[in-house]
This record gives C-alpha cells, sequence and structure tokens, in this order.
C-alpha cells in the first residue's frame, strides 16, 4: 500500500446491526484538506483543514457508518493515538499531544434493521487496532458495510495509481460508496466508473433487474472517502486535490451531491520532500496529481461497487449481474 | 432569558480538573450559522451550518473545554436528545431523529493540574440536564470553568439586549473567553470590552499587576461563543450574524483571531414568523440585529471577565483590581 499510511477496518454484521468504521491513519502526519459538496454533510475538524489555520498535519481520518452519531468514533481513534502521543505537541511533555482527527459519515441508520446501532468510539479504537500496511479489504467493511447505492448493495473501495517520473508519485483513493443516486448507467446496466468497459455488458434482463432495484433506493445516503498521496503538497494544495476529486465521484455517481447526500471527498500527503516548485513543470506534475485523484476517485467507486455483498434487501451489483 | 432556548453548564473543579462544558439548547429547533476566525480551531458539524445545506435547524450547540477531544461532548447531548426523539427526522418513527448539534471547543488541557482530565459525552449529557430557561451562571462555569486570556482568568459571559419596535427583537450572546491576547488595556488597565468605562479606573499600582498577569499568559487559547436571537432568520443571515459578531470580539480582545486561538462564534436564531421583508427597512431592522450582536459579544466578554473567579496560577481582574 502507499507509504506513509496504514487503514483498518472495523464493522459489525449481526442481528440488528449492519455498520462499521474505517480508519486511516498518518502516524508521522500528513498535510490535509478537505471539500464539501454534499448537501448533508456530518463532519469533524474540518475547519482545522482549512489553508489559513495553524496545524498543517492530519494524524488519523475516520470514515464511518452512523450519520452524525457515529462522529462519536473519532473520539476513541483520538484517546488511542494520544495513548502513543501521536497528535500535534501542545506542551513539554510528550504525552501532551491533540490527534488532529477529522471525520466524515454516512447515512446508514437502521440498514440493520435497528435504527439505534451505530458506531461508537470503540468502533474508532478498534479500527484503529485493526489498521496495516496491506492492501484494505474492500466491500462490505468499515464505513462501507451498511453502505447502499440507488438501491444497490454499495461499499468501500480503494484503488492506487503511480505516475511514473524521476521521482514516482503514488495516488490512491478510499471511497465508501453510499449515494442517493445510482451508480449505474440505466441505458446499459453498466457501472458508470466503468469508463473502459471492462466489466461484461448485462444482459436485458440484468438491465430490469437493476432498474427494478434502484426503486429500492434510500433516500438519504451520502459518499465519502480521501484521496491518499505521497507527494509533497501544501494545505492549500491537498484542498485543491479534494476539490478535484469531486469530479470523478460526479463520473461514478449520476446523480450525486444532492441536497440529501453529505458528500465529502478528504485528501492527505505523507510526503516531506521539498514542496512543488512553482514552474510550469511543477504545475504540470500537480495538474498530473489532479487528473489522477479524479480518475483514482472514480475507480475507487468502482470497486466499492464491485467488491460489494447484498445486505438486507439491497442485492449486490455481482448478484444482479451473473 | 431569551425564548427559544434553555442554557447548562457542567463543571468539575478538583484536584487535577478545571474544565466544563456548557449546552444551549433549542428544543424546537434553531435556524444556525458558524464563522471560524480563529487559526486553531476545533470543531463538529460546522459544515451542516453552510447555507447550501439541508438540515436548516440546529438542536443544540456545545462549547465545551477539552480542545479537540471534548468534542465527545456532544456524542453525549445527541445520545440524550435522541432519548427524547429530538433531532432531524430521518424516518417514520419518532425516535427515527439525527439531531444537529454543532460544537466548537477551547483549548483548557492541564489548567487543572492534569493533562488528561477534559470532558466526555458524559459532561456533555451532565450539562443537558443543568440546562434552563433561568439567566445563566456566569464566570468560571460551564465550558469557561478553565478559562485563561491573556494571563488572567477568563470565564463564560452572558448579555441581552432589546431591540424595541412593533415586534421587539432580543438579541443573546454567550461568550467563553480564552484568548491568547488581552481582554486588558494596557495603557489604562481597563478591560477593552468596558467601552462605556462603568468600571473603576485602576490604579497605577493595579496596572501593573495586570502588566505582570499578562506574563503568565498561555500560548494557546480560543474564544468561542454564540448570539442568540429571537428573530426569524434565514440560515445565510444567521451566517452573516456569526461573521459580525466576530467584530464584537475584536473589540473585547487584543490581538485575536491568532494562529493559536481557534475563535469560532455560532448563531441560533429561533423565530418563526416570516422573514424579514427584501425592503429598505428590512435590511434596516437585520443591520440592527448584526450591530446588536456586535455589541452583545462585546458585553458578553466583558461579564465573562468581571464574573471569572481566581484559579490556578491565574488571578481574576476582579482581584487584580480590587
Amino acid at each position: 500500500m502507499i507509504s506513509g499510511f496504514a487503514i483498518g477496518h472495523h464493522q459489525v454484521r449481526a442481528p440488528g446491526w449492519q455498520t462499521g468504521t474505517t480508519v486511516i491513519v498518518a502516524e508521522d502526519g500528513a498535510t490535509a484538506g478537505v471539500d464539501v459538496r454534499g448537501g448533508g454533510p456530518g463532519t469533524r475538524e474540518t475547519d482545522a483543514l482549512d489553508p489559513t489555520t495553524l496545524t498543517q498535519q492530519a494524524h488519523a481520518l475516520v470514515l464511518t457508518g452512523g450519520s452524525a452519531y457515529g462522529l462519536a468514533a473519532a473520539d476513541g481513534v483520538m484517546q488511542a493515538l494520544a495513548e502513543r502521543n501521536i497528535g500535534f505537541p501542545v506542551g513539554t511533555e510528550p504525552h501532551e499531544v491533540v490527534p488532529i482527527v477529522p471525520a466524515a459519515v454516512i447515512f446508514d441508520l437502521g440498514r440493520g434493521g435497528e435504527f439505534g446501532n451505530r458506531p461508537t468510539a470503540e468502533f474508532g479504537r478498534l479500527a484503529l487496532a485493526n489498521a496495516t500496511t496491506d492492501d484494505p479489504a474492500q466491500g462490505t467493511v468499515g464505513a462501507g458495510t451498511g453502505a447502499v447505492c440507488g438501491g444497490v448493495a454499495g461499499g468501500f473501495g480503494y484503488t492506487e495509481i503511480t505516475i511514473d517520473g524521476d521521482q514516482p508519485i503514488t495516488v490512491a483513493a478510499a471511497a465508501v460508496v453510499n449515494a442517493a443516486g445510482s451508480a449505474v448507467d440505466p441505458g446499459t446496466g453498466r457501472l458508470w466508473a466503468d469508463r473502459t468497459r471492462r466489466l461484461p455488458a448485462p444482459t436485458p434482463e440484468q438491465c430490469t433487474a437493476l432498474s427494478e432495484a434502484r426503486t429500492n433506493a434510500a433516500s438519504i445516503n451520502t459518499t465519502i472517502g480521501v484521496i491518499l498521496t505521497d507527494a509533497t503538497l501544501t494545505k492549500a494544495q491537498a484542498n485543491k486535490v479534494a476539490q478535484v476529486a469531486h469530479d470523478g465521484l460526479a463520473r461514478a455517481i449520476t446523480p450525486v451531491h444532492s441536497m440529501t447526500d453529505g458528500d465529502t471527498i478528504f485528501c492527505m500527503a505523507s510526503g516531506t520532500d521539498a514542496p512543488l516548485p512553482h514552474t510550469p513543470a511543477g504545475v504540470t506534475t500537480f495538474n498530473t496529481i489532479l487528473e489522477k485523484a479524479a480518475e483514482a476517485f472514480t475507480e475507487a467507486c468502482l470497486n466499492a461497487m464491485t467488491h460489494a455483498e447484498s445486505h438486507g434487501r439491497w442485492q449486490s451489483y455481482t448478484a444482479l449481474t451473473t
């Protein structure tokens, strides 16, 4: 997996339960930004990511189910990081730190059958404890556990793109796809995110089944995610990357950014080299990062949809097309 | 107290502890906005207050100590409100609600002697349980318990201003004064917020004592607060009120809005009449609300300073000038 980061999931799939939490950790800190484009966001610590503020780095990011209740998961992550002296130093002792842990939530309340079963601080702590530098599990895991997208099971997706060059740059995306809109092109039954038509075309019968599933859509949703990169970015650049990543979301889901979506995308950059130069070459490199961030986000949405398992009354895209 | 709101404090002043939480409740909801101007904000659910988003109302506001750790207090408030079916309806059953509970924090870690003693979810629940429609206690209470301002004890202050007219409008302000800058004019020893010189002028000896206290200042601080009004405002107007209230903060504290302050002011409007008309008269009324919001915030800062008690190594302004 991309260097500088670890990812961990915790989820509960049990009678009454279908929700979870994903934590992306940057123990050494990562320069972070965010762009909130949905009409119903549930967030925490996003103001600290504004380029004008003091703290340049976030130490972990929480993506979680539970709607605004799920913001509690960040408490558990903060506590556990503080126990390891990881955070913004605010005193003279090693333990005098405040971890910067932004968070965003998806709406999945009641997807497991019980409205009140939602992630707690403990979910955040357990997801953090599960974090590894292995490629993360995808589909019906972590924050994607209760996800639904346009009447089809949603989920968690991940991908990485390498930009070749003297100094190769990796751009990764993690997406929790849980949109009010649809990931499926109603004209073809293909996933919008499958822009190069790698998956087989659904049959007419499968298209009908997909169309019927669409009527099973939930009304309140949200897609959230993050672009991770090993490039060295300023905080303003990290905010710009988060902004352009929403273009990748727009290509994967239609309609998107609605009033009942809380669509929020973060960016975390782990690089510690000199910043990109203010030269035409530096701008070209940054433009490539922006382009690949959008491309990676679309691909992460594709992976979320293709790895998702059926749950509750929501069938997976895979189940509906095979 | 202003109609439509209740205020409650919870604090712990005990060996190792000097911190607390204040909750402002609007059970029927209040149209809410926010303006974050500090360089080190710690916030929650502020994105949901953007005028473009779906939810028009907040159900409670949490002002708390504990730096970003203190955001946990909002979890307890959300849980307790949900138990009473108060929140944004997201389903068909009365209990299927998500309370909108924005929050902002002050930095007071270690002020009681133990860095790790900070507000938890339980602080939020207890402050909510203490909420009444009586005028709130001021000084070293609630979120102001561990406050320090420019080397002098800070605290929680409250005030109300009535705008006369056919339909009188009340504009109230609550402020938790905990600034990196100073509330004291070094030239006179007076409080900047005492713009009409109601308090006696400090003696030269008292000025010297105030000046020496200034060297006792903490380096990381934050002033937070809220403008409450019974006027009927749009969400965009509520954001505008929050913005102009920062002018009142600027008049009370010098310097202010620094990189080590997380200065954040909210606005909550409880009115349910028709919105102010788009006429010169309507604009005049709204301009008066803006002017009084700034004036009230300055006055709330004054009350915070004059009601504060000495704690730890920080003496109160009152103790230093009497």
